[in-house]
């Protein structure tokens, strides 16, 4: 195991950190509020990076591994979670380690459930730092996905990229188009804010939601989500997280202009049609088996499907109050996930778009044996290759949802909450079903079972297999 | 389509069935009870066999298409259990059509589920002819299975046969095999009847309970089932339990003294340790943490064990009394199936065993990219679209799973009962848990659910696509 790379990424995570902190102890001055908990997480994270620095000191980076790679990526996580959770810890609002742990990792990992009971009882620095640790998670995951993952030809993240110049391996190429992205990124976030602005929602509010809804996280800094806003700002938030769920490769283009590359792509027209699709299905639903009325049908429909699909979960209304079938299809949208390339979690539409045309394929063959049939995505052929490890991990997907759900049983918690924890776990959404709706939270749970998911959590954050790799003895071994 | 195909298997389906009647009545008279199910039965399928003679009259068969040998497959089972349920819908003592129906798919599907609330109380010939129904069943998968689906190169079943030899076209030799197959399958029952019959069994029972082990069905004559006798019978249940799940062609092998042939199975192996090794741990689980003692421990494991993974549904104690940990692991197994080429259900041994090195093989290539790795099984090596498209296949199995689940779900059954009951009818094992655990029923549950689980049992039972290809647009265009 080469140390020199873990020490020089903890470096890097330790200083994003405490730059964070340092931000966020920013807001508690102006807002008056204690400075307590940033000044105690960041004089913890600051000895931490000096005992790092010395550590490391002479160490010289040689040729990263694959190994590092894997190992750096879930440490990664993992680490930031941890630090990211001293904040919440030496606020005093959070009862127990398990609780501030959970609220973190639901934030880096762009999940968004939480176990607050009260949000607004909180310090408005705390409650920036629970929307700003969605916004490091989200530029994060951007970052691994687009370049990290393709660049070292891990999984079939080259095939997902939206062009192969954005997996160049020559460094000042990856710097640029990191450097692009985070532009990207920030200019989003930025256009939502100013909109939110526009259309009354203060300035902290604003920051707060922008960073919740680009980094698809859905940490609110109010009780009821977006349900108080206007109409106006329920569309914005919907629009935004909707193009937040597109691959960020989409919006890259878009700013270079080069629409040839946007208008071969299935996934974001599949993306695009199943969450319109869905949303005028489950408008019909609510108008003709509720009292609620056309425009609100349609506006709550196409928030909380895209909201959803796009794994935020932000909520404008109670979907478990909606008609039975409805919000079992909501449910089922837990599974879909937002576009691959984007802050999204879940399966994903273009692995779905894989798996549903080798199923046409089977059906093709039983009637024409001998004739190939050729598996394509975005106009490209796929190889065998990529093709069988697809299906494999939606086949592990699926595996490992029932394996937590089974768990989660075993704890004692309910079925239907216990699917749907697991379920919006691994997909990084938010609320659930059962007791843990969009109007509830996941304070009742026991601690063993927060424990669980958060496990879950990071296993779907980090698209399973560079956790699940940490488990196997081949990683371990000595070279 | 070519019709005279078709009428050609409803004819034999008929009269194999009006034989099938034939031979219950003689039971109903041995027992000197009422004829009138059997006699209106056989009026009925006799009158059909006329009618469909007439119809066929001077009709040459042409070419079997792929087209027609899909539809009489999913036709001979819906066929096989609409006029199998006529005895029981005459007996009276089903109380609708539905309910009779569900019995005959039940039992034609060798799952065993049942909605009879006391079976004692039916009459020998009716509960003759419930087993009869099991033992038809299993000997149809087993010719469609190791016969049918290999000659015409549908989905990998030839790659499950243990032999090349055993897919061989010509008709004479395909007789010849179906007969040995025909011995092995009446040798094992008269084996097992005998044993039984040793153990102090009645002739009756001894019969009905080998129909039920032999075709992996698990309809009993008993209340409850075989609880109530003695170890020494529970134990020889067991055994021809695990025969019955194992390949037919390893027992034609065996037959023919070609001992190398099993040698190298790898779903022979991993089937076996699957029943040993989880048996022993629940055996484990409930010496420590029931008062139950070893022997008792380790034989109600074995049997229940084996009777979920063989998907038969015996039962010898009610195994949602168990500790959680142990059903739960009884639930999981419910999608173990047993191996190809056998009266089981499910998903099946080799299927997993594929899935699994496709898991291996991507954690493989996560450290070593470069590194071709070939998936092989039974020591062949499998082909791309082989492998894809067993992948294929259990994701379509899950997949249908929490559709069938959903659906059950909607019905307004319990979240527990709907995904074990879509989970049992698809493996056709028969008990869940829940309300439809080993000494429930489906009596309780809705019609419109009931026929929801028939469709699942005969979708399950012919391996989903023979089914599913019937909903495709592009079966019923016009060549």
């Amino acid at each position: 195991m080469n140390f020199a790379v873990i020490y020089k990424i903890v470096l890097r995570i330790l200083t994003i950190i405490t730059i964070a902190f340092v931000v966020s102890m920013g807001v508690a001055i102006i807002y008056s509020e204690s400075l307590t908990p940033f000044l105690f997480s960041t004089l913890i994270s600051v000895t931490l990076l000096l005992i790092f620095l010395y550590l490391n000191k002479g160490k010289e980076i040689s040729d990263i591994g694959r190994r590092e790679t894997y190992l750096t990526v879930s440490l990664a996580w993992f680490l930031i979670s941890v630090v990211g959770a001293l904040p919440f810890l030496f606020s005093g609002h959070f009862l127990s380690v398990t609780d501030a742990l959970f609220e973190s990792v639901s934030g880096f990992t762009t999940t968004g459930s939480s176990i607050l009971t009260d949000i607004e009882a909180l310090p408005k620095s705390i409650l920036f730092w629970r929307s700003l640790t969605h916004w490091i998670g989200g530029i994060g995951i951007i970052v691994l996905v687009i370049i990290i993952m393709p660049s070292l030809k891990i999984g079939n993240y080259s095939l997902f990229s939206a062009e192969s110049s954005l997996q160049d391996k020559l460094v000042p190429r990856i710097k640029s188009v990191v450097k692009r992205l985070l532009l990207i990124y920030v200019g989003l976030t930025t256009f939502e804010a100013v909109l939110l602005i526009l259309g009354g929602m203060d300035l902290f509010d604003s920051v707060c939601h922008s960073f919740g809804t680009i980094a698809t996280g859905g940490f609110s800094t109010k009780n009821d989500s977006i349900a108080g806003y206007s109409p106006y700002i329920q569309y914005v938030v919907t629009l935004f997280m909707i193009l937040a769920g597109t691959n960020f490769g989409i919006h890259y283009f878009i700013v270079k202009r080069n629409f040839g590359k946007i208008k071969y792509n299935e996934e974001l027209k599949i993306y695009l049609s199943i969450i319109f699709s869905v949303s005028i299905l489950i408008t019909f639903i609510l108008y003709f088996d509720t009292s609620i009325g056309l425009e609100t049908a349609f506006r709550e429909s196409l928030f909380q499907v895209t909201s959803i699909v796009t794994c935020t979960g932000f909520a404008t209304t109670d979907y478990l109050i909606w008609p039975t079938v409805a919000w079992v299809i909501i449910f089922l949208l837990m599974f879909v996930g937002g576009s691959t390339g984007s802050t999204a979690g879940g399966i994903k539409v273009a692995r779905h778009i894989v798996a549903f045309k080798n199923i046409k394929k089977i059906f093709f063959n039983l009637m024409h044996p001998r004739t190939v049939y050729t598996i394509t995505l975005n106009r490209k052929r796929l190889t065998d290759n990529n093709n069988s490890s697809i299906l494999a991990f939606v086949l592990w997907y699926i595996l490992l949802f029932i394996i937590g759900s089974v768990f989660l049983v075993l704890t004692g918690l309910d079925y239907e909450t216990s699917i749907s924890a697991i379920a919006t776990a691994m997909g990084g959404i938010g609320p659930g079903i059962g007791k843990v709706g969009p109007v509830s939270n996941f304070a009742h749970i026991t601690s063993v079972a927060k424990l669980i998911i958060i496990f879950f959590m990071i296993l779907g954050r980090l698209e399973l297999y560079a956790v699940l790799i940490l488990f196997t003895p081949s990683f371990w071994k000595k070279v």
